[in-house]
């Protein structure tokens, strides 16, 4: 979605554009493999949204804070490596429309180069002067993203789910990242603590909203809108929000409950399982919870952020409301 | 080969039992599926050679060091980590002669699981006193044995490669990592930055002779004595220091060079191979360069060094030079 090319993040955009010659010249090792995939990895782009957020975070008291730039890169770093492992472990063939890294170098060259940029990360922070709290954070943010794909994985195709549970497995997988990014960036600033925990659960909110969205979307939007097939959620087994509110009031849940549980289902049950979930109200009851998490996330901002800092975090919000791609 | 079971380890021995205790209990997660492929890794054992060194320097000086634990734990992890990915890699089906996490629990539980005590091994640093030397050290572990790995990868099955080459692809691969867990125990030892330096050296010696062994073995152990079939690393197209010196002075140079360029060779071939490499001085030439390494090993140990501890140091250098399994 290019988030980060979005004019609303103007006020960041020198930051922003130093960031990609940052991960191009980090991307320059000895091996030269490494250098090929990061290099590549780097050019595929993405949406640098938890670079984005901790540099507004991290702008947003009046004074200017040094070196910014190596705790963006290690976000990213982190980001781009828990990417090429998914890729190898869904056996992706391609991401943002570019033949993935398990593809163009296999699998072993794959979780090698990912680890490398784990480590790499790591090797960034050792330089910065907040590390304890910037290395519990990161290290925290890891292991939340390595359970939450677990958790995923153990609960697929189990229409048993609560919506709590659900919540956990998100925020586990993208929440507490995103959280993470705008603690750093409130860190690096030398926020009052208080304010470092609401710049935190601003992100939070932002981030439970935006995957919830995403796994509405899964089931609403087209084929094209998403770039890949709809209801691919449903086929994998994953039980989202939506699907959780369908199995517990729709008229047919025990149908519903049947397709959902079925592994290697057929694309006419794709298609009947989505009908079922769109006749009841959990589109709508799924919107109503993004409303609160981002409300929420624009209560919680502190009162005292630069007039810019604040109005790009808020558009930020709109933007994620707004989104149906 | 159950190294730290050896009594040469008394020294040492309750921090290594207290050691089991923690990987147990850390291990236990609160995502069963975590705990569950954690237990398994820990008690399906391993040698914990790179915690006994760093224990060992850590008690290198007469002052009693607290804490010791939390770095221990981490160099294991990091290991263990390793390991579970190596098995993804290579697709292996046991370790140790039990069924690996792959196997058991597939590659997407395996990748996770060792992002998981990536991360684990770095929250443990947040909580260290010498963390930026910790940290520095930890990082750049992870990042020289990915490499390493990709650097074996990508020259395999390539008969042109230098004793250089080689001497690189084992020091990033084995011997900086058992550096590493020598120079941590020498920091926290306080140690002076020459010693610091010295032990570091001893580790990777030490490392260094340990991986040219097992690639001499390769070659002459029976296929009883290595629990895998001899020649392993030819039918991979490792180019190891004894193949890298028939290959400079064989009789039949042309011959050998083909086959260690062919992929998926058969059984005659690499019994073929194995007898020219045997006919030269190649295995003779390696032990030397074993034996250079460990004599090193032990001149470069700091002087100053408390009796037993020097004494187990010696005796693990012994055991490296009299091993044949």
């Amino acid at each position: 979605m290019g988030l980060a090319k979005q004019s609303m993040f103007d006020v960041i955009k020198d930051d922003m554009a130093q960031l990609e010659e940052e991960l191009l010249a980090i991307s320059q090792t000895p091996t030269m493999l490494i250098t090929q995939i990061g290099t590549h990895l780097v050019k595929a782009g993405g949406k640098r949204l938890r670079p984005a957020l901790y540099f507004l975070a991290a702008h947003s008291r009046e004074e200017k804070v040094e070196n910014l730039q190596s705790l963006a890169i290690a976000l990213e770093l982190i980001h781009m490596a828990t990417l090429v492992h998914d890729d190898v472990i869904d056996e992706a063939s391609t991401r943002r429309g570019i033949p993935t890294a398990n593809v163009k170098w296999g699998n072993q060259m794959s979780v090698l180069t990912g680890d490398y940029m784990f480590a790499k990360a790591f090797a960034l922070v050792a330089e910065h002067r907040c590390q304890k709290e910037v290395l519990r954070s990161l290290s925290d943010v890891i292991c939340s993203l390595s359970e939450g794909e677990i958790i995923q994985n153990s609960e697929a195709f189990d229409p048993k789910q609560t919506e709590e549970e659900y919540a956990e497995r998100i925020a586990k997988k993208t929440a507490n990242f995103i959280a993470a990014s705008c603690e750093l960036g409130a860190i690096v600033a030398q926020h009052s603590e208080a304010d470092i925990e609401a710049l935190k659960e601003y992100g939070y909110c932002l981030g439970m909203a935006f995957q919830v969205t995403d796994d509405i979307l899964d089931i609403t939007a087209s084929s094209e809108q998403l770039g890949k097939p709809a209801g691919n959620d449903i086929v994998q087994g994953m039980v989202t929000l939506p699907v959780i509110r369908a199995l517990a009031v729709s008229e047919h849940k025990e149908e519903l409950a049947e397709i959902v549980a079925t592994r290697g289902m057929s694309a006419d049950m794709v298609k009947r399982g989505l009908e079922l979930i769109k006749a009841t109200d959990a589109i709508e009851y799924s919107y109503n919870r993004v409303d609160e998490y981002l409300n929420r996330a624009k209560e919680v901002l502190p009162a005292n952020l630069p007039a810019d800092i604040r109005k790009t975090f808020e558009d930020v919000v709109d933007f994620v409301g707004k989104r149906n791609f």
